[in-house]
């Protein structure tokens, strides 16, 4: 069965991915020779570094989702469809979805990364991933009903174990997560539950490695460091969570934490499709390609973003790191090649330009790092709000997400507490809503 | 097992649901000699006028939701707990719920109704409710998909039958998510999907009386079925629905739809309880109370709010309208009385202060009775939007739904078209997010 998009007379490029990659790439074909088909499991795309504020409280899905339709509505001739891909068959330049078979001239596979449980079946079932705005929706409604059913627990173990949050991955996510639910713990959930002892609540962050935030520098790690002890967080460094049974963490040293609420922002995959020769999966699931973005021995297929892995920049020898701008550049990149291609000039090799990297711990901190820069407290805690609205797609995401993070400075609270995905933990099956 | 719920010197007001009713209550008892249980199945009061601006992308749950902890958290000894109640024990003065048995000394219910679907088994399974914030949020997921499945179809009848909706049920809900179609068709939906005609997308409302807004004056209800026909909305009068297989609508007249989507908004049942005598269940499932909402036959049962029933109000001999003023105002009353009763006072009756109706019908089209007074187009619409702001709880949702309307009256778009909960029409059973 074939997907219904009708033929254009220009050559078809078709975009698996509605990312920060496919975005970017889909736009700069704009107005160009080309007949751009999108396709995207969700009909929206995620801007994935303030998930974890939907997962806190902070912010409402439609502040950081954007439709993919209405991003486009400008954009004549680019077909967007709801689909899965399945497997690419690269001999008949077609993709296999859920909604049929999708011809293509050029593929270009900007399908992200997942979740990376490093093949442990029990944190895969019982720990809670946030890569997705459902997943985000998911966590936030696991919080709250944490809290509620505290009431109902008898033994002091029983509620000190699910008032517990155990953070696993010291990247950004990781710290943003630990920081967001300390602030939580100072400021919100007292009133909202005057009948428990916060006290109780204990926050961990895990990091297998000797630093949090490794992708920066030594200094910012150590800052970091430092205010995620000062708000009483428990950073565990060099420690890897072994195992999950929903109620015990264990780890490769002797620590051991009871806890029911394990949140994963250890590591991700790339997402992989059938079709494609094994051999040009490098690690954590990543596609090699070239300087152009070419897929490894493929003509007409091409990788972006996280799902692609590239040894030839000189400056990045071991690959490019997996955040946001390194799909942006690479979307833009390859836009401009394609239109190269077609005009039969040679392609430019991308090349990675570090705009510097960010995290913020908590209210008025945060850690920047711009080359040999570095700053922390307020200044590179504003300097983080400005450049993630800055980044923000449309004019409306912008605006309600700044008036949110005003309201929640001044009032000291965040409105977005209603348990709509009542969730329960996977072992228990989830409960409709 | 019973639920764990500190006791307090004071006794016990034990109140089933936190919509109108329950939370006027509760808040007229704030600072009283009364120990206050809340129970609810969600954590947050929802504001059910505003719920089909949620399933048409209008607004976001959190702007109509309010949590019910914060909505209390300077109400000192007010304990609540998110239960579903199933038996009412008035010998032993407590309920049964799915967190344990809670005692009470009175018991208030005010839990509110439910969709209605008269028995019809066929329509219970496939027509749409929109009663809670998950309906909503279900049923927009559900418009969503339509227009992104139609691109899928070949046959022009199936296109044309996944682009229609039928409303059923002309009170104001009814009328107003038909309106909210017909805006959605003329400003939204041909941006988002250029390669459909809308013109095949047919919106029909079905209403069993000989006119709609049947509660208000007769010049109302026309001047809505003028405005409603003149946005190109077929509406159908004196029409029952008889039966929907998910394809094809059959009513009592000749008149057959060939539609995917019926929206239910044709009628309420009170929420019910195991453990009362069957004979205070009066019509649509609603208890009779005598003039102070005490539940005929029982000593410490009162009920308020749409699950109540009295014919003890001269001015209202068949009963109230289950509306939102009734049920704040019997809330409010009943507060009042319980505390007259404590003090040894003798109770006031309840009576039902008029405050007029109103129901919007799209862009500068109101209709708003006021005693005699009837109004109708932008001076109506503005009133409307007025008094719905006003009466929603919090500043926060006051100031995030003005925000809101501006925004979507000023740039003809509505944001939330997200399809977060991707959702399969019944039969096909419900997707994961």
């Amino acid at each position: 069965m074939n997907a219904l998009i009708p033929d254009s007379s220009f050559p078809r490029v078709l975009i698996i991915g509605g990312g920060f990659a496919g975005i970017n790439l889909a736009r700069s074909l704009q107005n160009k020779p080309f007949q751009v088909v999108l396709v995207d499991k969700h009909n929206y795309h995620t801007f994935q570094p303030l998930l974890y504020q939907v997962a806190t409280g902070g912010l409402e899905p439609d502040a950081i989702a954007y439709p993919l339709r209405k991003m486009f509505d400008r954009h004549k001739g680019l077909i967007f469809r709801i689909a899965e891909v399945n497997t690419i068959h690269p001999e008949k330049k077609c993709v296999t979805t859920n909604i049929g078979n999708i011809r293509y001239d050029h593929l270009v596979i900007a399908a992200g990364s997942q979740t990376n449980f490093f093949g442990n079946e029990g944190l895969s079932q019982l720990a809670q991933g946030m890569k997705s705005v459902p997943e985000a929706l998911d966590l936030r409604s696991l919080i709250l009903q944490n809290f509620e059913e505290a009431h109902q627990l008898e033994e002091e173990t029983d509620i000190d174990r699910i008032m517990d949050f155990v953070v696993v991955g010291g990247g950004p996510t990781g710290v943003e997560t630990a920081g967001a639910l300390a602030e939580l713990r100072k400021h919100i959930l007292p009133k909202d539950y005057p009948e428990l002892d916060f006290d109780m609540m204990d926050i961990h962050l895990i990091e297998a490695g000797p630093r949090i935030l490794r992708s920066m520098s030594e200094k910012s790690s150590e800052d970091a460091f430092k205010a995620l002890e000062k708000m009483g967080i428990h950073v565990h460094l060099e420690t890897r969570v072994t195992s999950f049974d929903g109620t015990t963490i264990k780890t490769n040293s002797d620590l051991e934490i009871k806890a029911n609420t394990v949140i994963w922002a250890a590591g991700i995959k790339a997402v992989n499709f059938e079709g494609l020769e094994k051999a040009v999966i490098e690690r954590g699931g990543r596609y090699k390609v070239d300087a152009f973005n070419r897929l490894e021995g493929y003509e007409d297929v091409f990788v972006i973003g996280d799902t692609a892995i590239s040894f030839e920049d000189p400056q990045f020898p071991d690959g490019h790191p997996q955040v946001a701008q390194t799909a942006i550049q690479m979307g833009k990149v390859l836009g401009k090649n394609l239109i190269r291609m077609q005009q039969g000039a040679e392609m430019k090799p991308f090349r990675y330009a570090d705009k510097g990297s960010m995290a913020t711990i908590g209210r008025n901190k945060a850690v920047l790092d711009l080359g040999k820069l570095h700053l922390g407290g307020f200044i590179a805690w504003m300097g983080w709000m400005f450049v993630h609205i800055l980044n923000l797609i449309g004019f409306r995401n912008k605006a309600v997400v700044f008036v949110n993070w005003v309201w929640n400075y001044f009032t000291y609270d965040k409105g977005n507490r209603l348990i709509i995905r009542p969730f329960k933990r996977k072992e228990w099956g989830k409960v409709e809503g």
